[in-house]
This record gives structure tokens, sequence and C-alpha cells, in this order.
């Protein structure tokens, strides 16, 4: 499994996963992106007592439990872009090119500005 | 590039584009997590008043603004894992391993009940 | 109690029940917006897999659940509302009144469109 | 209007603008708790790169802002809780209640942990 893409590896696996027990019948993008909001604040409920410190040094059980929190998250995300024929990876990619022109590296340094108000 | 992970070269994508704007002191796993919350639900916007049916075919410019959005998702998901050292891949094998114990085919097919309620 | 505004009321219940709790060290508006949106998601969860016409007729004891996480929107709105010194019921006025401009009787009749698509 | 309860009148205008705009059959509240929750991550929006302490001094033009998605948040609530025939200040009221035994003074003073660790 080493040499595999995980994201194309995950992807299949939810497929099958799905298919397994006829889950696509509730898979509709719009139930999904419900269900992905829904894992990320689970994983927002870790942290929002917490200071910004302590949330960088979180206790090994907190730890594992955040993880499954976003693997849920990564897990909805594959299967709502799986379902509209997204390529995550290729999207990521060309956000990051496009975010690099909105932040040139001079204006937007050490600043929360968004690029509308740089 | 083809032969790279892509969880690891957007990863480290993400490193470099974050130390270039000094903007590690703002990604605290805690505003990380408020960002990633921002992102799903400007994903969840787009089928706020769609029908299920219509979230399975949307038209080409809506498609290529949800792509956008969801490679928000994967951005800031990424991120919120490399602050916090969660490997995702590793975490949704792991995470889907627990949900087939959770929901055996038999109990759940065609079945939208949580696990607790099987 | 029926003749006193209910935001007022609510607002007085909750502040008494901070501070008797020592709470208000962690009730930051950053917190409490955190707070509001993983009390919104425990919301949404109980929809995410439900068709539109079996949202509109959840059975009594789902009906009991929904109310209750409805509550605690109500209550963390009131609280984060309070920190910052924001009317609600002046604020929600207002906004409905913008609305009426953006949203014209006749050029938004039966459509979901955005203002900026009419 | 001075005397009458806020939420029963925003109530009552919410439903005369949805009524003119023939906007009822979008109105499910499977898309309201959608709608609810993209507008409580329009709040977060605005907290999200921001220190706890920046939080409770937003400058004036922020305020405003955020009172205007706060309004939204309140919006979509009355909204939903009406659709759902919940009376959301006896829900709060009930709420306050509960957490009022789930969080002992005593047990919970100053303390952010959930009642099922105390």
């Amino acid at each position: 499994m080493s040499a595999e893409d995980p994201l194309i590896e995950l992807r299949d696996r939810l497929r099958h996963f799905a298919a397994e027990r006829d889950w696509d019948q509730f898979h509709s993008p719009k139930n999904l992106a419900m269900a992905l909001s829904v894992e990320v604040a689970e994983l927002v409920e870790h942290f929002q007592w917490l200071s910004e410190d302590a949330s960088l040094s979180l206790p090994a059980d907190k730890l594992l439990e955040v993880g499954e929190e976003a693997a849920d998250v990564l897990v909805y995300l594959i299967r709502l872009a799986d379902k509209l024929g997204i390529d995550l990876a290729a999207a990521a990619r060309a956000k990051i090119a496009v975010n690099a022109l909105k932040y040139p590296v001079e204006k937007s340094r050490g600043s929360i500005r968004k690029y509308t108000e740089l």
C-alpha cells in the first residue's frame, strides 16, 4: 500500500464501505456537506475553551480524540469530492497558487488582513 | 511530482507558504479549527437551498466554486494536522476500521441509524 | 415574568449563571463564537440524513432533542451579544429592513438567488 | 411595539417576509439548519485570527458587522423554531435549569470541564 496515493486509496475504501451498506442513497453532496460540518464542529469542540497556547500542547488522550475527529473530516471531505468528481489534491494545489497571488509575501508578512484589505 | 504522497506534498507546500509570510504565529490549532469551520460553511452555503437531487448535478461554474471551497477545507485540515503532529491518512484508515466494527454490514444496510441505535 | 422581554430576562439569567461559576474568564467573544458553532452543529446533526420532508415532521422525541439544541444556540447567542454589547432584537429588526431592500418582493418571489444575482 | 415580546414580533415579521416572497417552499428545517450554520460561520470568521483579548474590544466597524451576523443567526434560529413549533424562550429557560443541575456551583466553579468529567 505504501506506494499508493492515500487520497485515492481512501476514496476507494470509502466507496466500498458505502456500497456494502447501501448508503449511497444517503450520500448526496448536500447531506455530505452537512455531515462534514458536524464533524468539524466535533473537532472545534475540543478547542473552544482552551487558550491558543493550550491548543498547541494537548495531552495525549485529547490528541488521540482530536485525531479521530480530523480523520472523520477527511473521510467526509473525500466522500463529498468523490460524489462531485472533484480532484482534491489538484484543487488544493490550484488554491495554493491562487493564494500566493492574493497574498504576496511582502504585503502579507505578519498580517492577518484579508487580501481585499491589503 | 506524480510519485509523491499528495498529503505530504501539500503539507510541505503549506509549511513553506506560512513560513514565508510569518503566519505560524496565527496558526494555533484553536485558530485553525475555527478557520476550518468557516471554510466548511462556505461549502455548505452552496447547498443550503438546493434539493438533494440538484446537489448531485451542479452546473459547471458552481462545481468549480465548490471545488475551491473543498480545497480550502483540505488546506486547513492538513495545516491543523501538521501543527498537532497527526498523520491524517493513518488516522483515516484507523477510523474506517473502527466504523466497520460500529456498523456491521448486516445491521446497517440501508439504515441511517447511529451505531448506538442499531 | 410574562410581561418581561425574554431576551433581557435570559441575558440576566445567563449573567448570573456565569458569575456564580466564575465562568466569565472563559467567555471571550472568540470562545463563545466557537461554542455557538458547536451547538448549531449538534442541531444540524439531527437533520443531516433526513429528507427535507422528514425534517418537517420529526417524531416527538427527536423534536424535544432539537428543541434542546435550539435552546443551546439561543443561550450562546445571547451570551455572545451580551459580551459585545449588541442589542439582538434591534439588530434583527435592522437586518430584516435591509433584507427587504436587498430582496424586493417582485424580483425575489419564488427564487433562491442571492441578491447579488437578482 | 415596546410592550411586545421581540421573539414573537420577529417571528411574525419573518413569517410575513417569507410569505410575501413565496419562500416557505425553501424553508424546510433541514435547509434552515444549514443556513443557520452558515450564518454562524460568518460570525466566527470575524474572530478566527484574533486573540481572545482582541475579541473583547472590537473596533466600531467590526462590531457593527458582527452585530449583523448575530442578527442573521437570530433570524434563522427564530425561523427554524417557528417551522418546528418550538418555543425558544421556554426551551432556553428549561435548558438553563438543566444546566444548573449538570453544573453545580461548587463543582464547576472556575472549571471548563464537561459535566461528564466533573
